[in-house]
């Protein structure tokens, strides 16, 4: 039941460890670029028999390449609704993926860094994932990839504006880079109000971690350039990298005045969600995923010990409903699930 | 400050600890007698020299039957806010008595199961109290300790009407016998209320832990007779030890209801309760009343091992904030009380 789109020997994809730059605050970085097949109607007035070319064109392509041999090549009939939610569930589509009606297709590198949504928005979306704040080398990966690409496919491009996209936000480098971040400090300080607003006066913009239209919950965000035309690519990697930089530092001044000023407060909530995930019978995965978001900040704050990041970042993929169903190869209904949940969290706490 | 008036060697009364019969349910039993002096005014009507009178008759008539020598004879100048709440905390005396402006006085045996309120609503309030539903061997102490102060003061008494009150709800045998029950079973079965309302019509009364006008709180409640003419002691006693046996019963009955249907969830709710005890750095009362309770029945259920119920009842009582400042010998103010009731109730639960 799918157990196969799961890398071998890796639980996680590599992008979701913590091993980059600063991924105690940036959990992970992301590149897409949009790309477009010339000759061949753009998608909101490609019928079936187009989207079919495209989705031909591109695995012939990925194969020519030998892409295909490092990753997995998944068209929509292969994907039922359980798997497109655990794709969700990591990041490797959007959710407008999963409610489309079009021929649609998936390419995933095994290590889950790289991928390629076909027929979502544009005919292409090349991702690239890396860990922490390393949005150049995320950028490199992904040029490589459309490089690689464009030796055998014949993109949509003019001189004037770059690459054509069909939303014209993505005109031009075709390029959002993005950072996932991790801001308890500037939520509970109220400081992030502040911050978000400053985001949009840099043409930057933040979202919930699971997109456009998805709440900011847990103290998770997703900050983005706004638009791609205008700016190079490297002018563009450069801003957010800046101005991640900038919410870093925030965020780090922010944890450091709550242990001066509300240590006890701040050692109570922590202390209280690793001992309700050690010890719970029944847990929902938005409860989960705030008391591990949590436990990954008193893990920062070195006020826990006994677990690492790593498994933290592990558990809050595991433990989504889709992935937590992969994960045991079984179907399960919503209070099964929580049962799942809370034994999954135990033991992992337990043997931590 | 104050540790005088605990009982040495014993940090809690008497009656508070889990000895009697069904205590798992019935926490203790309370019979209260009101008596007045004849030829003194009723004390809506008594001048300050009245209560003064009051007072030194009563601790006479003590003294001349050795009972000051086996307990504590405290008036109000003797008795700070702190001291006042203390007591209130450990039910040795009601809301009025606390807020009065009187000449008031009280006696406490030395471990709490015997007190006797000077100047309260009436001249003379006895009070017994015993663990577990056991109102007939309050009532044996509470008779004998009436009648030896009978022989020294000229009780109010009318062969019609029987003892005088205050309040014409207490005329007659003055008695009320009370049940202090804790029934999570029936509140989270929702059949509480259907309980409650045939107390009512059995002129039975419920009402919160700390008397009239208190909340029903945490699943506590206390259940006494409404009237006290008409029915001789006895009657009294036995209607609300049967009421008392039957409410038993429908308790156990949701437990059993619970754990067969709805095991997961409980165990999961005591799980995390007793997890957050264990852990938490700040714990106000409230809380850590409702917790302590949802351990008591965890260790009702045999759900948990560890701890044993006597250890859940004495902390019940030293975690309210007259009690904790008593107990530390230190007046705190809310937040110092917050840190300083986690770190007892971590000590104590974990060395349990």
């Amino acid at each position: 039941m799918g157990k196969n789109i799961l890398p071998e020997g890796n639980t996680v994809g590599k992008w979701f460890l913590p091993e980059g730059p600063n991924s105690d605050i940036v959990l992970s970085s992301r590149i897409r670029l949009a790309r477009n097949l010339a000759g061949i109607p753009f998608l909101p007035r490609a019928e079936p028999k187009d989207q079919e070319k495209v989705l031909e064109m591109v695995k012939e392509a990925l194969n020519e390449q030998r892409f295909l041999e490092e990753g997995y090549f998944l068209t929509e009939n292969e994907l039922s609704p359980l798997k497109l939610e655990f794709l969700k569930e990591r990041h490797l589509i959007p959710l407008d993926f999963v409610r489309s009606e079009r021929k649609r297709g998936i390419y995933i590198k095994r290590d889950e860094t790289e991928s390629i949504l076909i027929n979502e928005e544009d005919h292409l979306r090349l991702q690239s994932l890396t860990s922490g704040m390393d949005l150049f080398s995320a950028y490199e990966k992904i040029e490589n990839l459309d490089n690689t690409l464009s030796e055998e496919l014949p993109y949509a491009f003019t001189p004037e504006f770059g690459y054509l996209t069909t939303c014209p936000t993505n005109v031009g480098t075709g390029l959002r880079a993005s950072l996932f971040l991790h801001l308890p400090g500037l939520v509970i300080t109220k400081e992030i109000e502040k911050v978000l607003r400053s985001l949009l006066e840099m043409g930057l913009v933040a979202r919930g971690i699971y997109g456009e239209g998805s709440e900011t919950k847990g103290n998770l965000f997703q900050v983005s350039n706004q638009i791609t035309l205008g700016l190079s690519e490297e002018e563009i990697l450069e801003k957010v990298t800046k101005v991640g930089e900038q919410i870093v530092e925030y965020e780090k001044k922010a944890r450091e005045f709550l242990m001066r000023d509300f240590r006890l407060a701040i050692e109570d909530k922590i202390a209280r969600a690793y001992a309700i995930l050690k010890n719970a019978r029944l847990l929902n995965s938005e409860e989960a995923t705030n008391l591990l978001l949590l436990v990954r900040l008193g893990i920062n704050l070195n006020l826990i010990k006994e677990v690492d990041l790593k498994t933290i970042n592990i558990l809050l993929i595991l433990i989504r409903p889709a992935n937590l169903q992969i994960y045991y190869n079984q179907e399960m209904e919503e209070r099964e699930r929580d049962e799942k949940r809370a034994s999954l969290v135990r033991s992992v706490l337990s043997n931590g």
